[in-house]
Formats: C-alpha cells, sequence, structure tokens
C-alpha cells in the first residue's frame, strides 16, 4: 500500500462539476489500495476576487486580515471536495491549514512552513479515510491564518508528500506535463518526460508557469520526486526528480519566456564604493524583486547600471530610482517597458562548450539584438525586445533540435 | 467604559461600501470610549449560494463538510470589516468561530454553543483593539467546524454579551426596531419602543423576522438587554429586556404571521391509546417540525387528528404519514395547503378579559373562519386561509388599537 499525495490546480476545481471529475481521479487511487491525500488550491477565478474585495476596502489591507479572507477560497473546494467523495461513499475529510496545524512564521502573505503535524493526518489515513487539505494556507504559532504567497498550494502538496514520506506526489493541472517550450507559441514543442530539480527550478523561475519555483525547491530538498499529470487527460506526464545520466545526455532542456519584464537604466553613475547599495537598498525595502543587473565599465569615473524588474513593479520602482539616481548625483533615468527575457535551460551545458555562442549566433541571425545577458550554471537568460519574443523562441528550439528527444 | 456587543446582519454588510458603513458605526461606539465587540453574518445571498453549491454536489451533503463550507461567508466578511477599521486607523482582529474557541457540541448545522474562551477576547480589548467575531460557526472539542442554525449570528452575539457580561447589545439590521406588526403589511404598525423577553419570543416563534427564537431565549436566560436597531439610521430602536410594569399596561404587543403553513388532517382515525406516539414520531425522526396540533372529541371510537407543518416539509410529511395512516386504519389524509397562521401576542393577556373572544369576534365579522386554534398565556394564534392573512392582521391591528402607545 502506497501513500499518494494528489494536488489539483484552481482550473481543476473550477465548479462542482470539474470537482466530480477531481473526486473520480482520487477515487481511482484509492481503488488501487493506495492512501491518499489530496491538496486543492481555490476555484479559478476566486482569489483574485477575493484580492479584488480586500482592495476595494483599502489600498493596504491588513496582512493579517487580507490572508484570512483569501483562505477562505481553498475551504470551499476542499469541502466541496469531502462532499463529493462522501456522497459516491467514501469516506473523506477536508483540513485547514489550522486544523493539521501547517505551522508556518508568521510573514503573512508569504509565509514559510515549519511544520506539519502528521498525527492528524496518519490517524485519518488508517482509519482509510481520503485526507483532502486546503492547499496554500496554513497558521503561525499564535493560530492566526497564513498563506504562502502564489501559487502556494503547490508547496503545500510537496511539503505534506515530504512530511508523510509519501511514495508519490502527483501535480495535477491544465496541462499533460512540463515542455520544452510553450507549446501555444512553438508548435514543435515536446514534453520532456523526466527532468532534474535544478532545471525545473531554473524554468520555474524564468517563465514556465507549470510549477511554482518554491515546491521544486522544496521537492529537492526533500528529494521528494512530482509527477505533473493533467486533470483532463490520463496521457503524458513529466516526472522532476533527481538528476541521472539520462538527462545529462540533452543539452538543453528547454526554453522558457517572461514577458512580464522592464528594464531601468541609470545613466552616468559616479563610480563610488557603496553606490549599488544606495541604488537597491530602496527598492529592496519596497519589497520590489530585482531580476538582471548589469554594470558597465567605469568611464571617466562614472558608469551606467541597468537592471530589470516585474512590470507590475515598474512604476514604483522608477519613482524611488528617480529619487535616489537624485541623491547620487546620475544624469538621468532610462525605461524600456517593452523587453521579455528568454531562457534556455538545460544540465548538459555545464559539459557542453559552445551553447551559449550557439544561442548569441542564432538570435543574431534573425537580427534580435541582445540587451543584456545573465548566465548560471545550467542557464542563459537574454534581454530582448518583446516583440521579438516568438521568433527567439522558435529559432532556439530549431537551433537546438528540441522537438527530438537525442538517444 | 462600558462593553458594547454590536451585531450587523447579512444586508448590513452586503457590500464593501455597506462594510465601511458598518465600520462608521463600531466607530462611533470606540470613540464613544467603549471596548468594542462585533458580531458579523455574511453578505446577504452568500450563505444560500454556499448552499447551493453543496447542493450541487449532492442532495445530502456530508454535514462536517457543509458546516466549513458555509463558514467561510462570515470569515469574507469578518475580516473585510477588520480591514476597512485598520485602514481607517483603528487597531482591529477578526476572530473565527476556531480562534476564540466558541466550542459547541458536534450537531452539524444546529450546533447548540457549550463555551466560548473570554481571555482571547479581553486580552484583545484590554489591549484597545476591536474584536470582531465572525458569527454563526463554532468548533467541537476536535475542532471540527460547527454552525448553529439560521439566524445564528444573533445567538452568537448574545451568547458573547452574556460570557464577556457586556452592558448593551445591539442587533442591527434593516428595520429600526421591532413593529406591532409587519409594516409592509399594515402602515398603521407602530414600532415597539421596549418589548419582555417572553412577548419577543412568541413574535420571533409566530412569524416576526426580526430576532431568531433562540437569541432571545439565551437573552433571557442571561438577562443581556438586546437593542434592536437600524444599520441606515439612527433613529428608533426597540429594546428587549426583562417584563416590567410598563408592559403589562399595553393588552397586546404586537400581531405576527407566518404564510409557510400547511395543514394535514387524519381522517377517521381509531382512537386508540398509542396512536398519537404513531402518527408523529416517524415525522420527528425525520426532523419534520410539527407545530400546531388538534384532535377532536371522539366519536364512536374515532377521531381527526389534524396538525399543522411548515410549507417545506410538506410533501415529505405527506409521504410519511399517509404510510402511517394506512397502519394505524385510519380513512384518508387530507391536506390543504393554503393556510396562514396568524398569532396575537402580549402579557396583559393575563391579566386582561376577553381577549380571545375579542379577536375570534373580529375575525368573525370579516367572515374569516378560524380553522384551528392554540394558545399560551402570552399569545393566541389561529390557522386561517391564506388569503385572508393580510386582511387578519388589519382588523385585528384595529380591533386592539395597537397603532397608538396605551399611556
Amino acid at each position: 500500500m502506497a501513500l499518494v499525495v494528489q494536488k489539483f490546480g484552481g482550473t481543476s476545481v473550477a465548479d462542482v462539476d470539474k470537482i466530480k471529475n477531481v473526486a473520480a481521479k482520487v477515487i481511482r487511487e484509492k481503488k488501487a489500495g493506495n492512501e491518499v491525500v489530496v491538496v486543492l488550491s481555490a476555484m479559478s477565478g476566486e482569489t483574485d476576487k477575493l484580492i479584488a474585495l480586500a482592495h476595494k476596502a483599502t489600498e493596504f489591507p491588513d496582512e493579517r486580515e487580507y490572508d484570512a479572507l483569501i483562505s477562505t477560497g481553498e475551504q470551499v473546494t476542499v469541502t466541496l471536495l469531502a462532499i463529493v467523495l462522501n456522497s459516491l461513499g467514501y469516506r473523506a475529510k477536508s483540513f485547514l491549514g489550522s486544523q493539521v496545524k501547517f505551522l508556518t512564521d508568521n510573514a503573512h502573505k508569504r509565509a514559510r512552513i515549519l511544520s506539519v503535524d502528521t498525527e492528524i493526518i496518519r490517524k485519518e489515513l488508517k482509519q482509510g479515510t481520503i485526507v483532502v487539505v486546503a492547499g496554500f494556507q496554513g497558521v503561525d504559532k499564535d493560530n492566526n491564518i497564513t498563506t504562502l504567497g502564489r501559487g502556494g498550494s503547490d508547496t503545500s502538496a510537496v511539503a505534506l508528500a515530504a512530511v508523510l514520506n509519501a511514495d508519490q506526489c502527483d501535480i495535477y493541472t491544465d496541462v499533460d506535463g512540463v515542455y520544452t517550450t510553450d507549446p501555444n507559441i512553438c508548435n514543435k514543442a515536446r514534453r520532456i518526460d523526466k527532468i532534474s530539480y535544478d532545471e525545473m527550478l531554473e524554468m520555474a523561475m524564468t517563465g514556465a508557469k507549470v510549477l511554482q519555483p518554491r515546491s521544486v525547491e522544496m521537492a529537492k530538498k526533500y528529494d521528494v520526486p512530482i509527477y505533473v499529470k493533467s486533470t483532463f487527460s490520463d496521457e503524458g506526464g513529466t516526472l522532476v526528480t533527481k538528476e541521472d545520466k539520462d538527462m545529462e545526455r540533452e543539452i538543453l532542456s528547454g526554453i522558457t519566456y517572461d514577458r512580464d519584464q522592464a528594464k531601468i537604466t541609470v545613466v552616468h553613475v559616479p563610480d563610488k564604493p557603496g553606490v549599488a547599495a544606495k541604488l537597491f537598498t530602496p527598492l529592496s525595502q519596497q519589497n520590489i524583486i530585482v531580476d538582471m543587473i548589469i554594470q558597465n565599465v567605469s568611464l571617466e569615473g562614472f558608469t551606467d547600471v541597468t537592471f530589470t524588474v516585474s512590470k507590475k513593479d515598474l512604476t514604483e520602482a522608477q519613482k524611488i530610482i528617480q529619487k535616489t539616481a537624485e541623491t547620487i548625483g546620475a544624469k538621468k533615468v532610462e525605461v524600456d517597458d517593452q523587453v521579455s527575457k528568454v531562457s534556455i535551460i538545460g544540465v548538459g551545458m555545464a559539459s557542453h562548450a559552445g551553447v551559449a555562442a550557439k544561442m548569441f549566433s542564432a538570435l543574431a541571425d534573425e537580427g534580435i539584438n541582445i540587451m543584456m545577458i545573465s548566465t548560471s550554471e545550467i542557464k542563459i537568460s537574454c534581454i530582448i525586445q518583446r516583440k521579438y519574443t516568438e521568433l527567439a523562441i522558435m529559432v532556439l528550439h530549431d537551433t537546438f533540435g528540441l522537438e527530438k528527444k537525442s538517444s
């Protein structure tokens, strides 16, 4: 008898009929003789609706209350699934973060999981109960409701699989696995059978939407193999697991993109120690995440500093950086909100020479100018003009022959 | 410094703008130097929406899950109010039933309150926090979410006022108090300044919608004076409190009606011991509440038994009683779903002779036939044809001179 954790996302539980479809998948695992723990997101769109309510009340809602408000979305789906399962003759019980003591720190809206009380869950499993846990939510030590941040339900599922030492963690979503790139953009995109934690992490961080980076990090830390599957089809699937020799044979695993990027350049910055700190500290204080940073070589004591932020943070970032620029005596601030980040990811990159050169040439051949570059051991990201995003992906997918699995 | 409990119903918190209006009323109490505990219902219509979801899932939803599902409505309003209050510079915290240990028995959908942990609330009040508690919900000893039944938020508020020994319990609603009868039906209806617990209880039980019977019962038990006020106006208000000599001067306090009535007659029942039990036990087993019961005098060993049930229970009740009737050898079952119950209520009734006679004559003068009568010390109820409901109310209101307060 295996212990299986199944997680279903918002589109999989979007209405009562879809929840009945989820119930069928849950029952299949149960009938196969397994112990089953289910983790659910809120109905798609529901969390956004609750957030809109909070923001209709005020611009900056109290975070404790905000978390208690938006956590109701998962409470609705887990109880409905438990209702459906019971009506079909399967003993099922829903549990909120507070009920399974999903203990987190008190950083509202982005809480980190500290521990989970497995005793309650194990007791129920032993009695044959299907345990349905609300994703995305927890409680701090004072019993205040916390949430884990966007996509936190993936993290909830992986955390449960880890503490329960589950045999399997299935993340059901509206696609049938992880692809070499977005199939909506490139029709040659191929589903990947197996991918390493590190590659998946880079893909998630550079734009692939299928899994949240934090859940992949946690899966890696506790070595929980994740199986990404479709809720709506039994075909396909991608296993996210430890690196093995199969994976190394591929140069690239995938190509990702992120259109939600904006570029800010601070021109003619006096090149003195502490200038970078002066530029970026005020941004981080406002919780604005800076992604790529480039500093040109200094020329006659002055330099240009370019960095990217998420488009939604641009207005706020620009306001802050304009003030800083004046303080430190920079010449001006330039902004470009028409950029994208295109990234190639692969563990094979480290052992194959010339991958970067090949990428740059391919883009150059199409007349695509590279504005910024950032690299890690298994990833190269380029900032390009947004209008070339699709072209860049097609070209790179062809150049690296991703449509075919190497054998 | 007084401790004030304020309860706002569903229409008072129907959207964010209305919640801002509620916040103004809360702040007014706070600014007056009081400690404030607020109890909220769900947005009007929200609980019905959640119930519809549950019933879309299955006809008879698991009750544990059902309670956890429908309790989300109050979670939304209490967090939104706390968000608004905080945004206006007032420290406020929302608390769910589970967070203030609103301990109940485990009778889901109709749980009874056992205790409330006042320590958490008192600690917050001492720090100047406005405490916003979700009405309608509690937890059983195993931390399962329970609900108190329809209108349970009134009961939550009175219970909190009782355990906190509050100086005042204000029930805000969409009308400005308790009226001698429904002003929508009788334009001579007069707002009552002060009414006794017993009269209010009879009025609530016989059709007045403004307060739930259970909350009045609890208010009486713990002697919590309730002030019924309008959320949308500062005028008016009705105090529900202990009986005093002012009240006795009035013969009648009010006239109520209930159109949600159906009458069932079992004809030619063999008049043997145990027949009543045989008739009514199967009904109570299906949770069907029987209101009035009349048994005719026996004639040659046979009798007729007539009783009333809520209209929504009629189909089910008829099915059950038909079966019983056959078993006990009754002749037939007759049903009338076109009836209403009209009641007159007043503590003065006990000390004033001829009230019943006056009621019956007034109805007779209008040609209204009385089908069934039931009385208590302070109430007389008559079942009449539904089409005469409005006429009966107008006539009785005039007959007993309710438009004028006696002095």
